[in-house]
């Protein structure tokens, strides 16, 4: 068969016809990297009905305060917290001002590259590590340090950036929330101001919407110039029934949604949902061995299970990785 | 003269424009109740560059924070801090349930009404108050106490309530403020749980933007319903160089303006003054005996001594609130 000039015309009217409509039902899905399923329907019909006034499940947009985890929630936390990585590259960089590291646990193990032997002191020795590498620094300082690491160092198996390793599907959520009159929070047991520095361009989210664990810090004038200094001090530990209460020390007001994926989420979870009116809770279910991890209810990092069982109980959403997500990171593997 | 009806038009018409051009000339000044002078073109002033894009002292949206002070800075504190007030009420209404304080000081003393005797015993006794009628709820019933007294409590001297003894020059100052991107915080060392109640409805600043002293809290599942108690330990100490370190906590960014009136703020002006680029610190000096109080440096409550001799080396703002204030507060006495 010929094509006429006409008829190749006809068809290139017809494709670009095709491509703006498909851009239109691009842009109307706010949700683009989420399979159409009951995940992501929960969502959509949540946000419906509270931004809606008139409806019965109307909030006003002040009171529109969403939480999130941030390890396993937004970005992965697998084989361990990307904090740890932090915390190892650190002491490996401050070794040579620290001759006694050499022959002193956890240190000594960390300087050998052995991350399960660091590890094996369990809490103490963790704490212990993050005082030495967190603290004896004033707060610029810190945020120095945090912001050229996060700049540079590398996931030992995708070899990305931490900071590529953020869920793709997360990104859009946060967006559209804030788009809806939304104010998101950051409600992590990871360091505040390990966090901050870069949670404002990865994740839209300024640091004063930044809730998480801290160690003390003092104000001092040294040589007139006012710093702040970090001490080997906890603080706060913002993790399980301190969520709670790290939400509402910074926000002082009952969330109406709270994102999570782990069992120390689950107290934010209850004290969201036990709200007057709508809420909204919601897992994320790490089902995905091939495109980032699967685990759940026996895993030392982000364990999920009285939340899982709590989740299906009360009806909340479980996403599964697997299932609910067109892709994960933003950069996919094939890229 | 006889007046034609043609020359009463005019009149009319003359009048009415003239109080258009008023209502323009008044719409145009952001700050009204400002008298013109040096304080108030400080603030325009600054204002005026860090809100010019291509500017040098240029300051993005998100970098825009204010700073500041409640207690005699946006409300009064004469005779003493309006909290106290709260504390006294509160040990009032609690008697009942506790016998021992009619033979336990301070309790006694707050009893018989002989203020003076209860506050001798300096910030043990007031300390032993603050735990005695903040804690032992949960922060839904302290909020609704909270909002009970501050509905209908008035003060002793004005016979007004105290959210009707804020600044009426503040008030504008902080929507003039937020017009021009800025996002208003309070750091206090008063209860950040005693403020937020009304903060929002009075200044139009969200719990989340409400930093204060605290106590603990703890999270509890009664009866399967998920609560924060309130504990009797102390949490934070929000005043001078704590201020400073809850402005970091909270915000996690250095404020570019600061606004104060007591010694307990000067820490939170040398923390904003040290940042880069333009600053703004600004004090509120109490000069007028006869439409507020006029105190400074050798009052117990809210004395500025070193704050005013560092705000006139540094060449920061001190208002004169007997010039520099059209009106003191929302309500005139003669009204």
């Amino acid at each position: 068969m010929k094509i006429t000039r006409t008829q190749n015309l006809l068809a290139a009217v017809f494709v670009g016809v095709l491509a703006f409509v498909t851009t239109i039902a691009q842009a109307a899905d706010p949700l683009p990297s989420w399979n159409d399923g009951k995940s992501k329907q929960s969502i959509i019909e949540f946000v419906g009905k509270v931004i809606k006034e008139g409806l019965p499940d109307f909030v006003p947009v002040a009171e529109r305060i969403a939480t999130f985890d941030n390890d396993g929630c937004l970005w992965s936390e697998q084989p361990m917290y990307f904090q740890a990585f932090f915390i190892f590259d650190r002491i490996k960089h401050l070794a040579p001002q620290h001759p006694e590291w050499k022959y002193k646990e956890p240190f000594a193990s960390v300087l050998k590259g052995n991350v399960k032997a660091a590890l094996s002191g369990g809490e103490h020795a963790l704490v212990e590590m993050a005082m030495a590498t967190h603290a004896g620094t004033t707060t610029e300082e810190f945020e120095k340090i945090v912001t050229d690491w996060i700049t540079t160092a590398r996931h030992p198996k995708t070899r990305r950036l931490f900071t590529e390793m953020v869920y793709q599907p997360m990104l859009e959520l946060l967006a559209y929330l804030r788009a809806n009159g939304f104010k998101t929070f950051i409600v992590s047991g990871g360091g505040i101001e390990f966090m901050r520095p870069w949670a404002e361009r990865v994740y839209g989210i300024p640091p004063e919407q930044i809730i998480g664990s801290s160690i003390k810090t003092k104000f001092e004038l040294r040589d007139g110039k006012p710093v702040l200094v970090r001490l080997p001090e906890i603080n706060f530990v913002d993790d399980k029934a301190g969520k709670p209460v790290g939400i509402q020390m910074h926000i002082g007001r009952r969330p109406i949604a709270a994102f999570g994926n782990s069992d120390g989420d689950l107290q934010m979870m209850q004290w969201t949902a036990a709200g007057k009116g709508a809420r909204f809770c919601l897992y994320v279910h790490h089902t995905d061995a091939e495109r980032e991890w699967a685990y759940d209810r026996k895993s030392h990092v982000g364990r999920l299970d009285k939340g899982l069982d709590e989740a299906k109980e009360k009806g909340w959403t479980v996403v599964d990785m697997k299932k609910d997500w067109k892709r994960v990171f933003p950069i996919q593997k094939s890229e």
